[in-house]
């Protein structure tokens, strides 16, 4: 699903709100049921109406042109120019602010939350509003706060590699920046050209990178954050060890903007690598994949940065939908793409080139294909990350998003297959069923896998099959059911799959205890 | 400082406590008013003294052999029992509990507070019990509940190199259990004969391996925390991802026992390396090992896994105290360690040969020892490792473990010794001055120094000279007045250095969250 951002969100043109609103209306006609999964809460009568008084004040602490009002609340802005802080760029979710403050610097950002809460408004923080669970729009007729204009680079130590910037800079050029000074980003994604790092925080982004460096929860080393209240909580360290007293960034990364509004951000760049190998294989069953991940972590160790795999039903869609040629000799029930990156071309290529033969020695793998050049290499990826794409044209998609231990990993395809088989709605490589597909990709190295059940349309008797079954499967199994997309408005009801009813208390209390009011993010996460 | 634990630690025998005592009068006659520094609060009247009823309620709940109970609390155990769990290992910090509790189980845990909650009787969580800031032993009567008996490996995914364990396990037994299955523990330090897991966690461990492996929030994946109520706080994922709410169990990383206690731990284990080189190098200038720094970020990249620095005041004092020689052909102002670990021997030997060619060709080092084996790397780290008991041998020393941003790491030594010598205090080179040296040594990779001052012995008109001014400076360069060792009963004063006081507020309201009652581990952190 991380991929579907890449591959929409880099090529996804700017949408005017006409063509947005068309978009929406083909995609629920085509989808059918959709709204079902997407709840949305009933407004709050706890919130204060915005009032034409409000903007009054907020003209008089901001600069003319940061403010968006439309004329319901005494404004000139065209409602048209708000949608794109209203909707999602999937226009899945969709709220109704009629102001839009784009703030230029944390104290503006303090007065605007003061006054807020003082006058109980409700304030969604947003990003890029790249995220998939409806966290960065408002659900309602919440004020959007949005970051973009606080986009500085506020130092960079080449020595150390720590970048301190604004929250609202853009993750790509964050990238481009440091890779002049020949590091990289911790994380990669594919809504790098939109995304905020601030929204990246806020919502402890994953990517093609975590299997190499990690979580955020390690490249994060302070933040700036202001609280509803106004405060403004100066966090912004630099130092990779500081234990002196509780670590509350942490509470941030991963909230979501439901606790405080991150303003700044302080980050570990690591070295960038001067080689990159990629290489893709055929495997003829998960045991394999396995097999040839434990074998990938002996052999290129330090050097491995990523390590994907999709099933033999992803492929055929990738190869139908996608002008991709499969680099193989033939077909495979499973598929494995290999990426490292080092510091040393000839070392790399000696390690890759050891464990491929051994990999097919062992019978491992039996067949793979190892990219010659930056071309080979692009396709390849295209490969994996054109999978969601393919998916979608292949029909409207169910999709979830869960962290399993790798050795059940992949069970649940084939249990939800075997479910939907025995209810009649799905023949595998047959046609005319209402369900057309079954499978299954991710990272497996991060034990994230996305499943997904390509159907002919939304119906119940499909859902049915498998929701909450899924949720059931991974709650059982101790996983995650949102690895990387967060809670949002979309899983804040199904929350207590994944914790346990104390886990879901003291969020709770945790949230009370930063937004007594509950003025921020209002009706998602917890 | 933390080296200090591992050259301290692992050889010191278990001494009886009439040596300890013994020890401890011979501490305190060498340092004279050592005191001084550890301000000893007032027992607060809030706790109830522990009374014979309350032994008698736990000898209900737990089995007999897990109480150890004086005769002043209706128990049958010598006092001279308990003197390992109210002192420690140092003898700087020293308790005067009158109850020891060993339970085995999670259960038995929340047993044992929800009744010390009740009844309003403080509790001091112990592990290994080998802090450094005084931490882990009770400051008056607290009950010391320890997780020792609780020492189990419940599970372990060789392929995803998942660990999960109770608290109480011994970290180099861990490391040899993850070790005979070609993994080691993400984290190492000197103290891993005798600290626990659950205690690493608690004071968010740093250790030699983190310049490599990153930090416990990036590796520790679950926690199970029982609260002092009693609640158990089951978050025990082996997910590396999972963005399903806030990541709770952040806060009790570094929170050192006093919001919850850590009674299980799920941690990601890396890849044992198969390769790994040490070199010693000397350098002629603090800017060139900034420099050389750089170059060995470069050219090993994915394989360097330790860069410590120490001047020339230290390898002095190495030099005389140890048996050990300089494995340079002469004296130079500043040295350097760099290990690297790897996959590939060959790799490894030639990335680090290069290395040492470009860094000599250039100038930035001007001689450099490579280890030709195990025995000779074990000498170069011994050089590292036995500074800190070098200084000790010198006289008494006054420690600082500070994280400075590298560029300025060093500047604070020079500036103390000058403030030193202006007071006619201190005279390089010369003897017969009330301060005998001012030296640096530490973690160059993580920002983190050791600044020690060895004087004659402690007295103020020495100790004002850089008491609170260290701290000062510190924090004037937004540093940390502890890097790794955490805040204790030593620096709880000091947390303003560090911490703002909206930040030292916020924290302490998440203190009152979980634990309203203060009963756990009091007049500690904030």
């Amino acid at each position: 699903m991380l991929s579907a951002v890449k591959a929409c969100a880099v090529s996804r043109p700017v949408l005017g709100a006409a063509s947005r609103l068309a978009a929406k209306h083909r995609t629920f006609a085509a989808f059918g049921q959709l709204s079902r999964f997407y709840h949305k809460p009933a407004r709050s009568s706890v919130f204060k109406k915005l009032e034409k008084d409000d903007v009054r004040h907020f003209e008089k602490i901001l600069p003319a042109e940061t403010i968006l009002a439309t004329p319901a609340v005494g404004g000139s802005a065209d409602p048209i120019e708000l949608e794109g802080f209203n909707a999602d760029w999937l226009n899945k979710y969709r709220g109704n602010s009629q102001l839009i403050l784009r703030p230029k610097t944390t104290k503006e950002v303090s007065e605007i939350l003061k006054y807020c809460n003082d006058q109980g408004i409700a304030v969604v923080p947003q990003g890029g509003n790249t995220g998939l669970v409806g966290g960065s729009v408002p659900v309602h007729d919440e004020v959007v706060l949005s970051l973009r204009n606080m986009n500085k680079i506020r130092s960079y130590d080449e020595l150390s590699g720590i970048l301190v910037c604004d929250a609202g800079c853009v993750l790509e050029e964050l990238g481009n920046y440091v890779g002049e000074r020949d590091h990289i980003m911790p994380l990669d994604l594919g809504a790098k050209g939109s995304c905020h790092i601030g929204g990246n925080v806020a919502t402890n982004a994953g990517g093609i990178r975590f299997l190499r460096y990690g979580t955020l929860h390690g490249s994060v080393l302070g933040l700036e954050v202001v609280l509803p209240d106004g405060t403004i909580l100066d966090n912004m360290s630099t130092l990779r060890k500081d234990n002196t007293g509780y670590d509350l960034k942490q509470l941030f990364i991963g909230s979501e903007g439901s606790l405080g509004v991150i303003t700044g951000v302080s980050i570990a760049t690591p070295r960038k690598p001067s080689s990159v190998n990629v290489a893709v294989l055929g495997v003829p069953s998960y045991e394999n994949v396995q097999q040839a991940f434990k074998l990938a972590r002996r052999r290129c160790g330090e050097i491995l940065s990523a390590y994907e795999f999709w099933d033999a039903n992803c492929m055929g869609a990738v190869l139908k939908h996608q002008e991709l040629k499969n680099p193989l000799s033939s077909d495979f029930p499973f598929y494995v793409l290999i990426e490292t990156s080092g510091s040393n071309k000839d070392h790399d290529d000696e390690k890759m080139g050891a464990l491929l033969e051994e990999l097919m020695e062992q019978g491992i793998v039996e067949d793979g294909a190892l990219a010659q050049d930056d071309s080979q290499i692009s396709r390849m990826w295209a490969m994996r990350e054109g999978i969601p794409e393919s998916l979608g044209k292949t029909g409207p998609t169910y999709k979830y998003d869960v962290s399993i231990p790798i050795p059940v990993l992949y069970d649940i395809v084939g249990d939800i297959a075997g479910r939907l088989e025995s209810a009649k709605l799905y023949s595998p490589g047959e046609t005319g069923n209402p369900v057309r597909l079954v499978c299954g990709y991710g990272h497996i190295g991060d034990g994230n896998l996305h499943l997904n059940v390509v159907a002919e349309k939304f119906e119940d008797r499909v859902t049915n099959i498998f929701e909450p079954y899924v949720y059931e499967w991974v709650s059982s199994h101790r996983g995650s059911i949102s690895a990387e997309h967060g809670v949002g408005l979309m899983k804040r009801d199904y929350l207590g799959y994944s914790k346990s009813p104390e886990m879901i208390s003291y969020m709770k209390r945790i949230k009370d205890l930063f937004d007594p009011k509950g003025i921020l993010n209002p009706y998602k996460v917890v």
